[in-house]
């Protein structure tokens, strides 16, 4: 007998039909004599149309109103599910997150979970083998008594949180695909899914683009040391085998977890990056926080930064990456501030990509990037910039090369299916 | 200065301009110094998707889940009215049931209120002008502390109820109408809107099938001696005087309140009823238990009863009537219960109409129903079934007179306008 949580997102409860099939999962593992509490997202399409109406409503919008109307969607699929399962003769009741209650910070829209009371849900799955079936997404803040939520997937937090909270044995995350992938499969044919993933690997990942989770969740579950597992919720809920030390799916776990260690797991890319080199900046302190505090107060997330050892010691170039979307406005922000960073000439390019090569076993090997750098070249691939951290290393190419380039390094590190 | 309760239906608030409208409203009263809570429906066509979904999930489902899914569409609504509120410059802020809280019986899909804190709603109007607006037709129930809707209509009695714990002067109901009428305009383009009708009178005309206010509102008004007042959501805001001592509408008070009262104050019908006779009833005691007992235990509501005295001392007739949609199920009740009983006949007929003249006059004027038996009579309209109360009295005729009847007591009674 385990003790699961298992999340269901949008598109698995877009419709009362989905919501069965939801309801079959579920019935399988509480049959099998596991007790669940289930957590899920809005139906799909729902959330978006809230949101659209507080926007209709004024461009400008109470972030407390715009939770309280936007938590809504999460209510009424708990609620459908709820039924569903006591149909199939499943006990089960559904949970609002203040009736736990899951307590948040009181940051509306973007709330972080404080505390989580799972005590009522543990004595039920005692009493009354009481499926809890909660609300994703969101939360109350303790002092205003106000319904707070917690971000876009903030289900995947919701669901992990939870599970920290009763002590589940795991987190099933049940998504459109059914696990992570070495890299993803529309680029590379022969990228295989990975039976385990180190926390720490898929941080990585999930920055990075690999879109499966959100990188809180991840956080969350490394924290609290829950094992978060990726699954199809496209699989026949018959087909699976409950009992089954593993099911088909990704289980995100702790390194001492992961017996067999290969040295890189994954390739990552993303296409979404846009790149800003800053010429003959005068190499002198101060200079970053010139060019970096206006970019901040405009809210640009800036990811590569490159700057070379200044080689006649008056100035050096400084390159960085933003995302695409904020190309244009950090263009201008550092072209506003000219007179007090001091530079000759800035360049831009958006048709770059960035690949990332991700494992923790690079901790313990060397010469991992070197191999890289080398079968690049060997393709004649030109790399604008370097980054590196204890785990991953980062190259930016040009976006043409993107699909070469991954799949390149993808059959280099031994990743490619049999 | 006053405090109001302004109450807002599912058709004044179907999107987002129409909530913008509904807003403007909000705004003069704000504007004109006014103290105001505002209870609104979820938009419209929201709870009847929802109540489908539900079906959809289960035939037979679970009533607090139900209560907790059709709950959302306030929550939706408030939340965007305290938006657009916000956008005018209005100080707002939404309320559900629970945070009051609004505390409820525990009967899931009809529940009944049992006590509001109000203290904060007017703490804040006091400290900061805030506008409440509050989500109508649901509470929590305060034990199990799971959300409870009060039914079809519920915000009406949702809104009274408010007006009541925050002993508010008034309690404005806007609707598709602009006030109640003598009769029903569209069968008597002669009705008058009236001024004035007592708490009394409204609860004749809201079970008689007046649909302007739910019955339970009315009971509530009087009982917490809460002034309703009926207008419309379509008057222009800006066309109406915040100062006025009346504005267009019907204002249902106490008795005390209305100077110049009339003996007759409306008529009311219903097509929707369904006329039963059993003949030659053995007239002794326990016959009506053996009767309407078998129809209370299918849930079926009697309308009319009517038992003459028998004259031979050992058989009568009793005719009653039903909704229309019971009949059906009336019949065969009684037809089962035919050996309990002992009868000779059963005769049904769903072509009848039900006349109600209403008016509280009438507890001191004598003869007010003689008069239109004998205008009827004059038009040849035949009488099936008579009852009265204090302040009413209804007949039972053939549906295809329904409405030269009641034109002619319309008339008769000098409701006409002029």
């Amino acid at each position: 007998m385990s003790r699961l949580v298992m999340k269901f997102g949008g598109t698995s409860v877009a419709d009362i039909d989905h919501i069965r099939n939801v309801a079959r999962h579920v019935k399988r593992e509480v049959d099998a004599g596991h007790e669940i509490a289930v957590v899920v997202s809005a139906m799909a399409g729902t959330t978006n149309r809230l949101i659209e109406w507080c926007g209709e409503a004024a461009a400008l919008h109470d972030a407390r109103e715009y939770d309280a109307i936007v938590a809504s969607g999460e209510q009424v699929s708990a609620g459908l599910l709820a039924i569903v399962l006591q149909d199939l003769g499943v006990v089960a009741r559904s949970w609002q997150g203040w009736q736990l209650p899951i307590l948040t910070s009181n940051a509306h829209g973007a709330a972080r979970i404080l505390d989580i009371n799972g005590a009522e849900i543990v004595r039920r799955f005692k009493e009354r083998k009481e499926v809890a079936v909660i609300t994703g997404f969101q939360g109350i803040h303790k002092e205003t008594g106000r319904i707070t939520t917690l971000g876009r997937g903030g289900s995947d937090t919701s669901a992990v949180a939870v599970a920290g909270a009763i002590m589940a044995d795991r987190c099933d995350i049940y998504t459109d695909v059914d696990g992570v992938y070495t890299s993803d499969p529309r680029v590379v044919p022969k990228a295989r899914r990975l039976e385990k993933i180190a926390f720490e690997e898929m941080l990585e990942f999930a920055s990075l683009g690999a879109k499966v989770l959100q990188v809180r969740s991840v956080e969350l579950g490394m924290v609290h040391k829950v094992r978060i597992f990726v699954r199809s919720s496209f699989d026949k809920p018959e087909d699976i085998d409950p009992y089954a030390n593993q099911p088909p799916g990704t289980l995100i776990c702790g390194e001492e977890d992961i017996v067999e260690q290969h040295v890189v797991t994954g390739i990552a890319f993303s296409k979404d990056e846009a790149q800003i080199s800053i010429r003959q900046v005068a190499d002198k302190p101060g200079v970053a926080a010139a060019i970096f505090v206006p970019l901040a107060e405009s809210s640009i997330n800036v990811d590569m930064i490159v700057q070379n050892v200044s080689a006649d010691g008056k100035t050096t170039d400084l390159t960085f990456t933003v995302p695409s979307a904020d190309y244009q406005r950090a263009m201008e922000a550092i072209g506003k501030a000219k007179a007090a960073i001091g530079y000759q000439r800035l360049d831009g390019a958006t048709d770059v990509a960035k690949i990332s090569v991700i494992g923790i076993g690079m901790r313990s090997h060397a010469g991992v990037a070197a191999e890289a750098f080398r079968a690049l070249a060997s393709r004649n691939i030109n790399i604008r910039a370097i980054t590196t951290s204890e785990i991953k290393f980062s190259v930016l190419i040009d976006a043409a090369y993107t699909e070469l380039a991954v799949r390149t390094l993808h059959s280099l590190y031994g990743l490619d299916k049999a």
